[in-house]
């Protein structure tokens, strides 16, 4: 086994009613709160309310941000940490998923930092301190409730930036099934997709000795493929929607990292892609995770043969490693369309034309891929597949 | 799924040479340390002086408390609150397994506690405050090094009394592998076994939707079972202590509790005999665990067969659930033996002579035992069995 460090002080209150536990979290964390917020959909669901509701009777006084796009942007950032420094804010309650939660993050940095914001979201490192974060989860996918990381895509330079910094814990998160319940059939896709991605990109990888972290990662994607067919048809059943929840808080919260990197090829070619073109993250990722996963195959057929035994059941007799790999591959395939997600650049209406400058995005930060090597002509490989 | 909430602060550092980094986790705590320790194996296999050279480089004035026992006795903790008094301690730094640390976290507690130390032991809730508390650990199985958990012995009282408090998590713990590789057969032989038994009194409840827990179980049970009898032959092997020494922690910090609290009877009856005749807990354990399974095994067959068939890999064909059962049962008692555990109360001397004083401190708290409720017959009867 390798080194690591597993530090997460993050409260993680999980559970139907699990808003009334704020009251005690929020009580001492800071009078003049940014609440801050998507599209809107919390109006709709009963979440704003519930959220009001508690701030009010701890006597908060609230400035709202609403609008956080889908891929939250530097503008938004900004525009928060304007309303925190006019309004003394002293804690940020992100109330939605991964986009809200990440310019949160940014923002509760951004306050306290002098300097521009985009030098310190260029640079994690530069973060020494941040205001206090509060979660209400309303989206079961990237885990950012339960972390230290953010992705902030700058509008202007198209850049897509990701990263850690110990100062942005949230303090505490409460995750609610019921408040997903209303979550639309797309973005209850995207949860899975990105779960498992989330958890896919940790488990290609070349350590050894990796057994228990190889077996709680499968526990958690036989989990996701079994419950999520069973979620798009029931998609008001408690359990789950408490069980999608679980595991997309568990992938990236630690559970899975003793001291294994992994991959995280396809999430650097999506996120360049998705800070040129905005598509969703995961519709990105199911289009283009298979296609790593192919050309990644013949390096390491063993590992592909243990993902397709292990994940999807796939029967070994008289198949070679490859075979058994690629039949793995192919369920991965089989079970994200049937599910509806996307398989092809063409399903978000993105041609050849942008590729260079994809390529140029990915490949900002040098080679990378520990599990597969890769470099331009093979970003250029996976994007030209995916058309 | 239940709900829950995990919180847990302690910063889990793993792997060869985390000494290293008990530096800068140690720098800012406290400049007067009592360092808690046990019979002196720190003085053999390096670790004291790997400690002593780290406080002496931050300049910490440092006062021992040598001597603490295997099963941790108020007449130590009180030594160590005075101690903390004299010395205005502000760290406590526990180098050992299980008993050390939790004679450390009840010091700490105890030192900042005006009344008797007994009082607050007693009823956890008195706790407010502690020390700041840091673990190297020297022994893989209590899991108290990543945890809020304590277990403290009366010795006058023959009282052995366990308890949580948030304040008495550790702040660091120092995890090395290669600090246990010196560790005697019989206690790997226990820190395996005491492992397995924190893993399967969760294991065995009556929850449904547990199939993550479930999972995560299983992954950790058959870990053990695979590299156990491959330590006890090749003791010195670092991957193997790694395996374990990451399975103890993982079976008690909080990875394994999504709100089912599981059972819990093995402890309390063990803590009941240890309390009265200091046998090692792990030893008592595995004595009591199988005898409680056999009875539990009728009201709830279905569980017992997953346990045999996901844990032991039991062949299920032309065999009735209860079959199964007993089958899986029979194996962990033969896979304990095999390891040289111990299987029955003559193995330390014991008669029946104390069975009633044993099932009075039982059941000091009422009747328990979620998943098969226990009475004080049912208590004798396991005793007796276990003869």
């Amino acid at each position: 086994m390798h080194r690591f460090i597993r530090y997460n002080p993050v409260k993680w209150i999980f559970g139907e009613g699990s808003i009334k536990r704020m009251e005690a979290e929020a009580a001492s964390l800071g009078k003049n709160v940014l609440l801050v917020y998507g599209g809107g959909s919390i109006k709709n669901n009963g979440v704003y309310n519930d959220v009001i509701e508690v701030l009010q009777r701890l006597e908060k006084k609230v400035t709202e941000l609403p609008g956080v796009e889908p891929n939250p942007r530097l503008l938004t950032v900004r525009k928060g940490i304007e309303l925190c420094r006019r309004e003394k804010i002293d804690l940020i309650l992100a109330a939605g998923g991964g986009s809200v939660i990440d310019t949160a993050k940014a923002i509760a940095a951004g306050a306290l930092y002098e300097g521009d914001v985009w030098e310190l979201i260029a640079q994690a490192g530069k973060v020494k301190e941040a205001l206090p974060i509060g979660v209400v989860l309303t989206l079961a996918a990237t885990g950012s409730e339960m972390n230290n990381g953010l992705v902030i895509n700058n509008e202007e330079t198209k850049e897509k930036i990701d990263w850690h910094s110990p100062h942005i814990f949230p303090k505490f998160a409460i995750c609610d099934p019921a408040y997903t319940v209303s979550v639309p059939r797309e973005q209850t896709v995207f949860g899975v997709v990105d779960t498992m991605c989330h958890i896919m990109e940790k488990y290609f990888r070349t350590s050894e000795n990796t057994e228990l972290q190889d077996g709680f990662s499968e526990v958690l994607l036989r989990e996701l493929i079994q419950i999520a067919p069973l979620l798009l048809r029931e998609p008001e059943n408690y359990n789950y929607r408490a069980k999608l929840m679980y595991a997309s808080t568990s992938a990236l919260n630690g559970t899975l990292d003793l001291g294994y990197r992994g991959d995280w090829t396809s999430h650097v070619i999506e996120h360049a892609l998705s800070g040129i073109y905005d598509i969703p993250h995961a519709g990105g990722l199911s289009i283009l995770f298979p296609h790593w996963m192919e050309r990644a195959l013949a390096s390491h057929p063993d590992r592909f043969k243990r993902f397709a035994v292990e994940v999807f059941k796939v029967e070994e007799s008289g198949k070679s490693d490859l075979q058994i790999g690629q039949e793995g591959i192919d369920r991965l395939k089989e079970f994200w369309s049937e599910l509806g997600a996307p398989s092809r650049l063409a399903d978000y209406g993105i041609d050849n034309s942008c590729f260079e400058e994809v390529a140029d995005q990915a490949m900002r930060r040098g080679e990378f891929g520990r599990f597969y090597p890769m470099n331009r002509d093979r970003v250029l490989s996976i994007l030209q597949a995916a058309l």
